[in-house]
């Protein structure tokens, strides 16, 4: 089997956005599986001494700019939500817990909570709306309420946000194949001539 | 005539050159004149609050491995120059200079200044060394001596990075064309898009 493509983001980053819409694709042309890893960037930023996008001088006021016309490149829909940047660990905890049971449903649930979030301008840091988006697919309410409160898939979020800043992702989305690592959703190209072509 | 690209650059900057390397040819393509200034990313980020690539936990560790697969990527020679990033402000007078006796030599001058940086591993920084790269074209040493030490050149290069920073120009390379902005060698295929389409 070749190694799959370990795959990075933040439910709160457009560029993850577009790459999720685009990666199980990408694996399936290549005949690489794909494990989904959605992190905290702002645990990250707390590492790497970085600060949300829009924050920075200059460089914020052309990042909305750059997120609407990368959203029309990549061909997806998308609005700049009302409330940005927030924090995601109410869909990072239920994808985990998701993901132990069955990772294709658990990727359906962060597709829609990007799509909730990204499209729909639904503020998926509120627990309420998170559990509404896991309901939306088939997921049952009460067993995911318990879960979010469970130490051990709070502790589950924290080891693989751990992991992968041991691993250097600093940022969403992040692919690491083959040992070789790809930052943005502006580096899938790259990606792609990787998984075509091996080392390069 | 249809509306110049305005193409930014530092010369200290990777991506910068893999871009200056591009463009004229990107202009030509599309009917375009492509004025070049170069800027200092240092006063830019004295603005911005940004600070070099490198000294960037976690992303600077990146940074290097990602300019050598882009360097490929674009089909270009490059190595990572022992002394980097670099102060650039000898070779943007110089250009200044040359620009405004003849603009196509500033621009030779420019992929030259380029190259012994980013190919040959030469301190462009260096006033000797900056002066060796316009001779090696043909200019003449006294002459631009005399140039850079000229309060009128320095005046002009401050004004030139002044100008960028009111246009919002917080990086290298950064494009702007028809009023759009493009920041980053990643978005020369969104500006060839532009300029195929017009806004799209």
């Amino acid at each position: 089997m070749p190694n799959p493509i370990d795959f990075y983001f933040d439910f709160s980053s457009p560029y993850g956005y577009f790459a999720a819409e685009k990666m199980d694709a990408i694996g399936a042309q290549y005949g690489r599986a794909v494990n989904w890893h959605p992190i905290l960037l702002g645990a990250v930023f707390k590492v790497s001494g970085q600060q949300p996008l829009l924050n920075i001088p200059m460089k914020g006021d052309y990042a909305k700019h750059d997120m609407l016309r990368c959203a029309r490149w990549f061909g997806l829909p998308f609005n700049i939500p009302s409330k940005f940047p927030i924090g995601s660990i109410a869909p990072c905890r239920a994808f985990y817990w998701l993901h132990d049971q069955d990772a294709a449903l658990a990727k359906k649930f962060a597709l829609a909570v990007y799509r909730a979030y990204f499209v729909d301008d639904q503020d998926i840091s509120a627990l309420e709306v998170a559990l509404n988006v896991a309901v939306s697919i088939g997921i049952d309410k009460a067993a995911l309420t318990a879960a979010l409160n469970d130490a051990a898939v709070k502790e589950r979020v924290k080891h693989e946000v751990d992991t992968a800043i041991a691993r250097n992702v600093f940022g969403s989305p992040y692919m690491i194949v083959d040992g070789e690592s790809f930052w943005g959703a502006d580096r899938l190209d790259q990606m792609e001539r990787w998984l075509e072509k091996g080392p390069w």
